[in-house]
């Protein structure tokens, strides 16, 4: 029996599953949502299938003794290699970002050809592909490792000639190829949004699986008869973080997504779990 | 009682420190030599050092594990952070990297302006400061924390415009304060060694740890009678390598930096030490 009024478990390799926090935080304001971020181990995007399900495994483990209803994926990577295996490991729905914004993705192309740009790990799963093709199997999917825009993106450098020039690199093949869909397939890639924006240009949907995934978060946890009964109360904790390391970079980072409270965030041995 | 014919642990948080163990081949060919990169949960740079000097422990374990009868702290984030701990901890002689790149720094300099490049980590040490001072407190350093660096070199853009574009960045502060020595403070950076003379121009040395540091490692097992004794035979494994994490990009990236069997490295749990 699953408490409707437990609070909801969100995790990433780091800051970038913010972006998803914040959609969940906007999209159903009354929920209790606790947030992992793995700061210690971050990034997931250029390692292996069995060291990113071990860490996800082991956040997933920590998600369950702060009794979570729910646990959201919230990093693209872990969703791709690790979601299959800890679906049938736990009890609580869980869900990733790459079937929502697959979804989203067959809705809205038009010519059939949709790309994806992601971390090498997303890419090498081609998971985005099987969702996509599951959907709609005469969809064309072409899709990109774009490993410089995660660093790029936490140097700040969202609007920089440096950061125009390194996705015009990435980015050409899928013009030349006339996509008119493109997924944001990791969580950091909205930061540098209007860069790969104006590289695209207009006739290009750049989809952001962030907000999708919200939404399926909330119809799920209507289907199941989870959503919370009542508005949290003042000193209920809505909102709490947990790291791995609390380092000075991820505080400053953290805050240029979420305003909320980031830097009370605790660390945690994630080993531990 | 040490064995002087057991072999040398060099550690590193990825594959960076290979360009220590090539000098260390290099400069000392008869010793046998375990490597460990802890692919896993690289990069160290920009963890706090808390996070920084646990993991350098765990693998100080798994290499105690191995029997072997010197530690080279390979890593100038892992140097910075946890050298200091790690020296009380442990029976056999252990050094790091940054003394050494202090010492041919202070030796270099002529008009006592020496510049250090390094993660952010490293900097918010200031240890390269201290070694420095201490070795001469008239001179002046001037610390710069780099973090594009590191995925530049990684992503194999060696020589580049766009590495051009972030070092001079970086760098102007250097070049306007007049710096005439210059270290190279991330066992990455020699690999982006060209761009940065070019861009500090001919009147400033380059510092590389590295040569430095298999210089003092020999020096050291000399001094402690521990120099091996004979040539290692045939089938002997004198070169062995482990990481914590497979991954394609990390045999890709090492055998860029040594050809030495690196496609061969064994995989280890490194939590559990």
């Amino acid at each position: 029996m699953i408490d409707r009024n437990a609070p909801i478990g969100v995790f990433d390799s780091g800051v970038g599953g913010l972006t998803v926090m914040k959609e969940i935080m906007h999209q159903i304001p009354s929920e209790k949502v606790v947030y992992f971020g793995d700061t210690a181990r971050v990034p997931y995007g250029n390692k292996s299938k069995e060291t990113v399900t071990k860490f996800s495994r082991q956040i997933v483990h920590f998600l369950q003794t702060r009794n979570v209803k729910a646990i959201v994926v919230a990093c693209n990577t872990a969703s791709a290699y690790a979601l299959d295996e800890l679906e049938k490991e736990v009890e609580v729905p869980i869900i990733g970002v790459v079937k929502p914004g697959a979804k989203v993705a067959v809705e809205a192309t038009r010519n059939g050809k949709i790309g994806v740009i992601a971390t090498e790990g997303t890419i090498s799963s081609a998971i985005y592909e099987r969702y996509i093709k599951e959907l709609n199997k005469n969809v064309n999917v072409i899709e990109k490792a774009c490993p410089l825009f995660v660093p790029l993106a936490e140097e700040g450098l969202w609007r920089d000639p440096v950061t125009d020039e390194i996705a015009r690199r990435y980015l050409t093949e899928l013009i030349d190829i006339d996509i008119d869909t493109l997924v944001l397939g990791c969580t950091h890639y909205p930061l540098i949004r209007e860069t790969v924006g104006k590289i695209m240009g207009e006739g290009v949907t750049l989809v952001n699986p962030a907000y999708e995934t919200a939404r399926e978060l909330k119809k799920l946890l209507e289907q199941e008869n989870l959503l919370r009964e009542k508005e949290p109360e003042l000193g209920d904790n809505q909102y709490q973080f947990f790291v791995s390391d609390a380092s000075e970079k991820f505080k400053r980072f953290a805050n240029s997504i979420i305003k909320y409270g980031i830097l009370s965030a605790k660390t945690i041995n994630i080993e531990e779990y």
